[in-house]
């Protein structure tokens, strides 16, 4: 997606060690119209895929979640990483070891809200190592339901999630794919 | 707001001291299209505040203030709670006490998305005690911006936050007030 290509390269900063300094317009500013423009080319490129909610995790996933969500006419369920006193005592529980935070975050759903009728579209800002996504495709596993595919912003290809997710078997589509941060660099594939 | 209000009475639960679980519609589930009813309602309250960005805390604040800033024309910046590896050193920090997780929760902003010009328009679901709006709206101060209004969908009266608010001299639109919620009841403002 040319849009968010030319964002990063514009805007986007590599700060080593494989993180890129996306949050002027996607995880702590976002642009809003951007976010839009995302939240369309997603339903666009699963529209036949007859999804019934939308999934992400908190916190960044939730915006180009919700406006895929949007694009699609259906709702979206964020995963908590903290119980909310709403939320019941039985809930669906996954762990995902955090590469940016360095330790495992647990990753929860409310069974009112992912039925064994619902078919799941995941939506994450990054796809990097495919350790958020896989923990979200086992709670879609866990509460029954069937998950119809995976939609990223921005893959990292180079941290191999994408190999990890293939064996889910659901088609997998990112907006934008980076294949190589080593040395400062920021490098697009084709 | 009336579609608001409506939801609140068929799904919204009264949990006790002061909980309103609204987990199906607003912060667990999000019903993406009431979203985008409210951030319009929002938006055209707001319409002549001349609002440069939409400033909200993480998490359940952000899915109303991205389609309010979506109505506006907007960006919108979420305050983080725990900073993130791609935040500076030098960030604008408030405490607020959260009344729902019991402690003290931190407030974040880069100085690199609140700048002195900017006009800022604060939105959050819940205006409830008002600490949270209050602890954003130091961050909008310590930024040196100027505060031009803040918007919630769901006030609870009763919890006092308004009266702490009114202080700040900027208009303040609540969607949705409630009255009371003693013995089980959801009681709403005429």
């Amino acid at each position: 997606m040319e849009a968010l290509k030319e964002r990063i390269k514009r805007e986007g900063r590599n700060l080593g060690r494989g993180i890129l300094k996306v949050d002027g317009f996607i995880n702590h500013q976002v642009d809003a119209e951007l976010m839009v423009a995302v939240g369309r080319e997603l339903a666009e490129r699963f529209g036949s895929a007859g999804a019934t909610k939308v999934l992400t995790a908190e916190i960044s996933g939730i915006a180009p979640a919700l406006t895929t969500a949007m694009a699609l006419g259906i709702p979206v369920v964020y995963a908590r990483k903290t119980r909310p006193i709403t939320m019941p005592e039985r809930v669906y529980r996954q762990m995902a070891p955090s590469h940016t935070k360095g330790r495992q975050v647990e990753l929860m759903a409310s069974p009112e809200f992912l039925r064994p009728s619902d078919r799941i579209l995941i939506v994450d800002d990054f796809l990097a190592t495919g350790q958020t996504i896989s923990a979200l495709a086992r709670l879609v596993e866990e509460a029954g339901a069937e998950l119809v595919g995976i939609g990223a912003l921005i893959e990292k290809r180079f941290e191999g999630g994408r190999a990890l997710l293939d064996g889910l078997g659901v088609p997998i589509e990112s907006l934008v794919v980076i294949t190589d941060m080593s040395d400062g660099r920021i490098v697009f594939a084709e």
